[in-house]
């Protein structure tokens, strides 16, 4: 449905804000994006006054009679948000853990959550409600764990493909005694082919993948046998697909694996012996590898989902982006609900900026140091690498899609009137900001009021109550 | 004004949380609290049926006209916040600290900032507005830090005032050549002349301090020269005031500190030879404290203002929280905008359980970690020490006064539609949670749109569209 929907060819037209390396981030006060029926960027034009759009439609033909959505105020146009790694399953757990660290937190907040998902119904309002709040935060595209039920995971696909989320739906794997037995798959054959039903399914509904995908999702490694590991590598080879699973969490967790894998040298040598390290794989917290293990990764070219405020959350660690940055690992953000405590992954952004910081405290090394450019690079271009959809999304390129998100900022009035408060979001522009200013202040400060409208393939998929286009679109 | 308008007398039905310790939250179900005409809590109630208000009313003589304001819904009140720290003349720099730490943040961001208040109208639009947002995330006290300008800091003053806020407000004290020609007390004359008028003022708006209360403000160390820190101490003790200053935040500043300042045994000896060190002085940071240090502070009564937000943002480091409340120090939470990112001290009561877990990280020590309930109880009754409103405020105790926040949480439909999503917030409730379990949702996952209404002294002072109460209020 998603996918054939047709649009309006629609120029953009105001600031925009993107990556255009790990360390630069390019802003542009006025900007032209022309994006066509299929979604495409067409072109970028820098510099173009409001009064110049008649020429930007006479440089560019068959634009003359494109709808034209402009950005007045304190705002810009921000690539959306990818994120690399959540369990939406456990989206109502957001904000529970305790005093848990991973290993309790699964039984005690994580396992009975998931195994309710049985229940369709019950699998509709978490998920309905769940993509909602991701939209809502400006992610475009979301790589998802959902459960072991087969009806539950497929329909998370299909709420993705009819609400034009892109997203990569993956059915849990998980057949080992560490889940307990009322939540786990009966076996090996179990495994293969529940996951197979749900590769075929997604597969059905959007055959081009142009929305959504499949993803083989063994959960991770003392979740499954090592036949299971097998024959869910096998699968995913045979599929063409993509893999998640988690490494290197938690101590405690690295010490369940060498004691569950007593022939593997490392956590990582799990996964290479049972061939799940392909280029299509993605290996969400990665916080305590040795640098052996991170050799291993980037030469297998699997990818890295860095999910800092789960990290922190259940006290897992810090991990060393900046040195895996340097070794020339990609590497994504994840929000990874509900160990993490936030859908958002501009939250997950701040998050990574932080656990930088106490790792350069820990370390005495300020080179550890993320900045906030660096950060923003992970939440665009770094996680659309890490869900293979760097040619398609993360920037604002010609031949890229329009995942777009319109960032409005508060202003605050000469009185210091209320006003910005109660309806504005919680960034305050008094007017005097340099441009990189006010990009910080969203950062550090802004949430999910200030994304007011979402875009995936140039479809609006989410909108707030300040956003006034296409309404007051004007097609001149 | 505030101080002395009149308030009906009313019953708060419903859910009620608060601290009875430092590590016991009370979550009582069904309660009923009457606050007086004074704002002062006449009674609490526990175990309280909807049906049983009128019982309540006969129990209580003189209660029969009262007014009622009923919470329904997944809300509970909460005691009002009291942010122990932050720099209201920096509000317009939230977000903004780009790769600095402490000594070039000054430079670059803040003395230029503070600078600008010497105009009336730049305080009155930055004050007013800074007012509105902590009002807005529930902080009904504050220790404000203003500007080395008298007739800003008392407008600030008289704007605490009319809104209803309590707050402490200083006049910022500095002198030294740390500071900028452009912005620096003259002398230590006028350090003393103005920082007298400004309590002079204070006190004339409001004779008994019932809301706002001077307080005497030497920037820190660095910024005062040896004859101004004496002179300031004499006035705080001539004025019986409150004193506010910094101690011990970033590394860089101690070694300041201590070439400043040859002859001191430490940075907290700096202030205890000028007197500094009273009951009724708070020290905001408290980083890198050595024990020696830790014990001077406990032996002279002053007070601790961790600043979680702020010393991840501009790494200056971990505070031993943990340890600090095991020696008995007294310790509140402090948003320290700008250094902080956010206004917000359940943002706060969030960084002071990450910092804890980072500081867990660090040293192997589990023993370091702050529980929700301990952030919790920094945030209300601690705080409320550490500004010495310990008898008034904090808690919903008998004889305390009213300042409280109306806690709202969204409830996600059967169908898990988008409207929570839109309209109630980020708090997703689903029904099946536990009462400590909704708690702990709004701990991590809220924000300003679930304090849907914030009382102090009984008069409401914020609320939001999703507040009913008092029109929806029912008079028995």
């Amino acid at each position: 449905m998603a996918a054939s929907a047709s649009i309006s060819k629609t120029i953009y037209v105001g600031p925009f804000v993107h990556s255009t390396s790990l360390t630069d981030l390019e802003i542009e006060e006025k900007g032209a994006i022309g994006v066509d029926e299929n979604g495409v960027i067409a072109f970028v034009e820098r510099n173009v006054s409001q009064a110049g759009i008649e020429d930007v439609k006479s440089r560019n033909p068959g634009w003359q009679d494109a709808q034209v959505i402009k950005l007045e105020g304190n705002g810009f146009f921000f690539p959306g948000f990818i994120d690399t790694h959540t369990h939406a399953s456990q989206h109502p757990n957001t904000g529970l853990f305790g005093k848990t660290t991973l290993l309790d937190w699964l039984q005690t907040y994580t396992f009975p959550m998931e195994s309710s998902l049985s229940s369709v119904p019950t699998a509709q309002r978490i998920y309905q409600s769940f993509v909602s709040r991701t939209l809502s935060h400006g992610t475009t595209t979301c790589a998802y764990y959902a459960t072991i039920h087969v009806p539950a995971t497929n329909l998370l696909a299909d709420i993705c493909l009819k609400r034009g989320q892109r997203a990569l739906v993956g059915r849990v794997c998980m057949n080992s005694d560490l889940s307990p037995e009322y939540y786990r798959d009966e076996s090996v054959e179990t495994s293969v082919r529940n996951s197979q039903a749900s590769i075929d399914y997604i597969r059905s509904i959007d055959p081009k993948g142009e929305i959504v995908k499949p993803i083989v999702t063994p959960r991770f490694a003392p979740s499954c046998t090592s036949d299971c590991l097998s024959a869910i590598s096998k699968l995913a080879q045979e599929t063409n697909s993509h893999i998640q699973t988690h490494i290197s969490e938690n101590k405690g967790e690295i010490a369940l694996v060498q004691e569950l894998f007593p022939k593997s040298k490392s956590y990582t040598d799990v996964y290479d012996t049972h061939d799940l390290l392909t280029p299509k794989t993605i290996l969400a917290h990665a916080v305590h590898l040795s640098p052996e293990e991170r050799q291993t990764i980037l030469a297998r070219k699997s990818k890295i989902s860095h999910c800092p405020a789960s990290n922190t959350a259940i006290t897992s660690g810090c991990a060393p982006i900046r040195t895996m940055l340097n070794e020339g690992l990609t590497i994504g953000l994840g929000t990874d609900i509900s160990g993490g405590f936030h859908p958002s992954i501009l939250e997950n952004v701040r998050q990574a900026v932080w656990v930088s910081r106490h790792l350069a405290l820990q370390t005495g090394d300020d080179a550890t140091k993320l900045s906030t450019e660096e950060a923003l690079y992970l939440a665009t271009r770094g996680g659309a690498a890490v869900v293979g959809l760097e040619e398609q999304v993360g920037g604002f390129d010609v031949e890229k899609e329009w995942d777009a998100q319109m960032i409005h900022l508060g202003s605050v009035d000469e009185e210091g009137s209320s006003d910005a408060v109660v309806h504005e979001g919680p960034v305050d522009v008094f007017g005097w900001e340099s441009w990189p200013d006010k990009v910080e202040k969203w950062v550090y400060s802004g949430d999910d009021r200030n994304t007011i409208a979402v875009w995936v393939r140039g479809r609006l998929v989410h909108k707030t109550a300040l956003y006034s286009g296409p309404k007051d679109a004007t097609t001149l």
